[in-house]
């Protein structure tokens, strides 16, 4: 009786709440409900909710709930419709079954563009339609740093180009993260290093930081590819030799509490095929678990090393690469989005830095440079930076401050992709112009590398061309930043059956400087 | 009782005849019979054979036979074991029905060594073990020329360097296929150009003609990549628009008459893509009845244009690969074999030439350097000439004799393959040395391309070497085709944990010529 009269009560406070409360377009509505702190209420209870619209058309999302210590059960909903929103609770226990609430969901604020999806076959989008071009970078382990430096990692991202980062749910292993001023106080279970974990019991203070970071990141405007696995344990906090049943709950308990949040990515794992034990079929496996359980199907990947994970799977929305040979010369890239049929980012290109290790020593100009070739082969590239340092604090590790010379320069692409074909870059032709991209009969960038051309012969591949179409040029430095502007109106007509000229037989000048590009843009009258 | 007083003096003759018979292992055994020749044999008469060896342990084959005119009904079949072999027949006609017979198969000739599989992954050998390195060259048409013009091939083949041609079994449409000196006089099915085909009823004098040649190829020790669909069509002949019935029955039809030949290769179709309303699905379909009717399993794959076929998929047994970018520079082939973890047989390079398509302008040595390339990065290609010609004979179109300069260095290249590692060669590392392949420990093969290097730094990946292995080192001019000993005995000590180099230091020096190559090999002490 007196139970009965607590749910009452509960339920009715819920309601009231959930009808004040608005809920802007892919902001997060959570309900709270007090459930069982008895036992483990991380294992054995199921709690979801099915979200319908008003508009009964539209998609029911039924989310997973999540046990939040302390009695407390929550549940978080992303909305994607204006309007009416009720919800009405599923699970095997009587006091968190049944339950109902509602609210409003209101426009987005003006830079909220909701969810990256795929579109346009290789390239991405915000759920609004504004396009959206990864420019990412890598911080594997922020998240398990100082508030400081954690601070700090996040003011350097607000001044970065990078919009999108990769970073790990599970520590890695190291001895720093046992003892000593870096140690870890939270980690994801509860227990203690380096490994008397309870893997049944998750730790919510660790979750709760990690997801404000996620968030803080949305509010920055830069996706976290969240890393579900990784290896690199040798054995020590045993994070990468869970069992199955402690892998699945424990993804079950990262999408419930992060799903909501508009800014994730799934990555299934940080160089996969590094955890010896798991084989392709473990794989397919977790990766259902994230398509099942994730309602707003975020998009998906794995991040290889040596084998590949096949990025054919229905489950995989993009291939998050790592396999340097592809953008270190050009028509590469588009070999492999013709494999996959799927948007290429290249997840790993070695690090801009001056370590011992063969992959953290590219110059920035190389770091440029394949970020440049990436582009041009309608792909996309992720940064990352391990230049020794006093402070010992390694921007592909740690975070902190960014050291390289590569990042002001991916800004610079950043601008020209940003201000080019809103469909992303198409490579203008797969076997016999491969570094160019654009769009046909429209736009032109093409990218020099290494070579120092003296000059160039105004020349375009056919398809989109008709005789007496007019183009401006820009002689685009990539290194120093410069463009700079041909004063010259360029006027198009047919060569042969594979090419169009300047009508004057225009030869364009270069300085003989390796990094040059230059920018064809049609004039429309 | 006429009838069947027939049947059993027939039943009679075959099994004395069988008894008679000794066939080679892996050559062909031939079974005749009598069977109805009203109405249309071709359609709606089944026809099996079931053959087991003595040994009831070994695998049982049930290839189907085929209709072969006036009358006449043949199964055919390889023998892939030695000693004794009865069949049985299966057929929904009585008298084609239950008849047995019997055969002993004796050893092969020295110079056969049974159909070529996938072995080590990436690479090939035939049944017997003997490692097989594909050497192919292309002559689409050449079974649809002139006998004297077929002899001529034939002739070029024996003395080429290649042990692999691909070419189609339906003509591609021409207007001189139809009249004039070169009109085809028989085609696949019975009726005439350009249009009027009976395709319910295939012709037997144009398929004893066809498989006359993959014998005569067989012969010469070349396997036949026999390409089963084609585009190249628009409309004329209607080879590429028959409904599935049709392209099913001449499927099984094919491989009934060709699959008892050890030599054969299934490619499923050239550039499929350009045969537009044929879907990934359409392909999986004829796919799936090639691997089904073909009990020996002959090498299945499909050449790409444009799009491609997901070659991951089960059916496919290597990559027959269109995508030039692949071979245009080093580091690419291991990509394309790490995603699809098959052989790779990059076999359409662009072609050796001078015609006015660009996929024709090759010159002898970019094509030399691309099969280099392909060799160094752990795949296979295919070698193709399109050179203008007063006689209007191109190799790969109609075959008769090579003009170019590149066969004879894919020749030196194949001694080079052949002499070295028997399981293949091995990319040594697939990130940071690309220009390398052997057998860690033992064999080092370095190919410069167009590189002009002064000298070598004799330096090592770490992987299968100890302080104190012995080495040789021989200079290779892979355009002038010398081999050039180096007169030094190279002994090897750990630098660092990526390299080992010469104790003494030592330094190669180079000719500065582009084309160069350097082979190590261990000396065993």
């Amino acid at each position: 009786m007196k139970k009965s009269l607590v749910l009452m009560i509960l339920l009715f406070t819920t309601i009231i709440f959930a009808q004040q409360q608005k809920v802007e377009k892919w902001d997060i509505y959570e309900a709270e409900f007090n459930g069982p702190d008895y036992g483990n209420p991380f294992v054995g209870i199921t709690l979801s909710a099915e979200f319908h619209h008003s508009d009964s058309t539209h998609a029911v999302y039924e989310p997973e709930g999540f046990y939040d210590g302390e009695g407390i059960f929550k549940i978080r909903f992303m909305p994607d419709l204006e309007g009416e929103w009720t919800f009405k609770t599923h699970s095997n226990k009587k006091e968190l079954d049944g339950l109902t609430g509602e609210f409003t969901c209101i426009a987005p604020k003006s830079d909220s563009h909701g969810p990256v999806v795929v579109r346009n076959k290789y390239h991405f989008a915000y759920a609004d339609g504004k396009p959206y071009f990864p420019f990412g970078t890598t911080c594997y382990q922020w998240c398990f740093e100082s508030p400081e430096l954690q601070n700090q990692t996040l003011e350097t991202l607000k001044n970065s180009p990078f919009n999108k980062v990769r970073f790990l749910v599970l520590p890695n292993y190291t001895e720093d993260y046992v003892e000593g001023p870096r140690a870890i106080k939270e980690f994801p279970f509860e227990g203690e290093p380096e490994n008397k974990w309870d893997f049944s019991r998750f730790n919510t203070t660790f979750f709760k930081a990690f997801e404000k970071n996620v968030e803080r990141l949305r509010e920055l405007g830069i996706e976290a590819d969240v890393i579900l696995f990784r290896p690199y344990d040798n054995g020590k906090f045993g994070f990468d030799t869970m069992d199955r049943e402690t892998n699945d709950r424990y993804l079950r308990y990262v999408i419930a509490r992060l799903g909501a949040y508009s800014n994730v990515w799934w990555s299934l794992a940080n160089e996969n095929s590094f955890i010896r034990h798991l084989t392709a079929e473990d794989w397919d496996h977790y990766f259902k678990v994230v398509r099942d359980k994730d309602p707003y199907h975020h998009l998906r990947s794995i991040h290889n090393a040596g084998d590949l994970y096949d990025y054919t799977k229905p489950w995989v929305t993009h291939v998050s690469l790592q396999y340097y040979n592809v953008v270190r010369n050009f028509g590469v890239c588009m070999v492999v989005r013709d494999i996959y049929g799927k948007p290429l980012v290249n997840d790993e290109i070695n690090y801009e830095g001056n370590i011992a290790s063969r992959w953290g020593q590219l110059s920035g100009e190389e770091m440029t440079r394949r970020f440049w070739i990436a582009y041009i082969g309608g792909s996309y590239a992720t940064h990352g930076e391990a230049i020794e340092h006093e402070s010992k604090i390694d921007w592909i590790s740690e975070g902190g401050v960014l050291r390289g010379t590569s990042a002001e320069r991916i800004g610079f692409l950043r601008e020209i992709v940003e201000s080019g074909p809103q469909e992303g870059l198409q490579p203008l032709d797969h076997y016999y112009l491969l570094n160019a991209a654009g769009k046909y009969g429209e736009y032109y960038l093409y990218y020099f590398a290494e070579h120092t051309p003296e000059e160039w012969e105004f020349k375009l591949p056919d398809e989109g061309l008709e005789n007496g179409m007019k183009f401006k040029a820009e002689l685009i430095d990539t290194w120093n930043m410069t463009i700079t502007p041909i004063n010259k109106v360029y006027t198009v007509e047919m060569l042969n059956r594979y090419n169009y000229i300047d009508k004057d037989h225009s030869v364009i000048k270069f300085p003989k400087k390796p990094y040059m590009a230059l920018r064809l843009t049609r004039i429309q009258e």
